[in-house]
């Protein structure tokens, strides 16, 4: 059975990580068997009113919010290393690209924030897949810039956002919805979701064959 | 294409919508080709840190909150007829006790915030289905005591909420997780879920089953 660490950046679109993805990406783990390790950094995200559509002003804490997906069993992403899993999973959301890196505010010159660089790196030292989903595959780009090679993902058909993935040396392939990117030789896995998708359903397709590739990738 | 309201109580499973049984429902009517309108009324809930499982002594709205699972598309329940959908169907969570109905602090002696007892009754003197989820059961066998018969539902096998829902005039039946109980005769179609399922793969079978049934009800 393959333990997949998921990291999660919250809980809601536009703050956090997207419930859709996260959810559909638990579902897809448990039916093909899979054990789950939900972690998420004990950090500050700044709230965004979901009915409105505009920030409130408030502050919440990544880790928190994150527990209510998890449904309380999660763990401080410091706690969670490259031996304690056979996979890594990204879900995508706002928070991928403002609370796990600066993806949002600073483009092609986003930085990931430690904790989220450090098991990245682990995870892809070790050879093991890592999976990022919607906007997230910008936390790829960001902590692999100057690696010495181009990570192969993708975040759909934005051109403008595309441009910025390429801008930290990234090669971005146009990808629908339903379908997923793979860099077989840096086990990387990617899916546009919601960047793209108007209807759960294609949503869930996409992240469903993203998440069956990454078990493939792990061995399992 | 039938249009399905689906009626949401916060965003989290210890004082909201159990986010998993929602995000399943909307990719099940999704996947069906349902219209899904979501809704959830504009009333406070008590916060409980999702983390240390403790109540934080915040206060939230559950409409925005309900919002995160929503992706912004909802509406606040009073603007919810029966006459805009063919079915409803509520998820469950604890905010479906404490913020749809008080069961969870009244127990047999519940009834629902007056909105939801509307919506409820409006769409079962229409004729048209209602789903309930989990806890969510609670909501019928409080709007519907002493309404002349006695609403055949389950919550699962826990006897103590059971007896309960008895307790409000309601025939409970006991069902596994990847079951769903009919009461053909009101309309009514209720799955366990987490109230019994320790896996998410689980519920999703019943809530799929349960989502399949009521739109079958509906004509659709």
């Amino acid at each position: 059975m393959a333990k997949v660490g998921v990291v999660l950046s919250g809980c809601g679109v536009f703050d956090g990580s997207e419930i859709h993805e996260a959810v559909i990406t638990l579902l897809a783990l448990d039916r093909a068997g899979a054990e789950v390790i939900m972690a998420a950094p004990d950090v500050e995200l700044e709230v965004v009113d979901h009915y409105s559509g505009k920030a409130s002003g408030e502050k919440r804490n990544v880790l928190v919010e994150s527990a209510r997906i998890a449904r309380g069993k999660i763990i401080p992403l410091s706690e969670l290393g490259a031996d304690d899993i056979d996979a890594l999973i990204f879900p995508g959301g706002f928070g991928a690209a403002k609370n796990l890196c600066d993806f949002a505010v600073k483009g092609t010159d986003a930085t990931a924030i430690p904790e989220v660089a450090r098991i990245v790196r682990e995870v892809h030292k070790a050879g093991k897949p890592i999976a990022a989903i919607c906007i997230a595959p910008a936390i790829l780009a960001a902590v692999f810039e100057g690696g010495g090679f181009s990570p192969r993902i993708t975040i759909g058909t934005d051109e403008e956002t595309a441009a910025a993935l390429g801008g930290m040396g990234a090669e971005h392939v146009s990808c629908p919805v339903e379908e997923f990117v793979v860099d077989e030789e840096q086990k990387l896995v990617t899916t546009p979701a919601y960047m793209l998708g108007e209807h759960v359903r294609d949503v869930a397709t996409g992240i469903e064959k993203c998440v069956a590739e990454v078990l493939r990738m792990a061995g399992s």
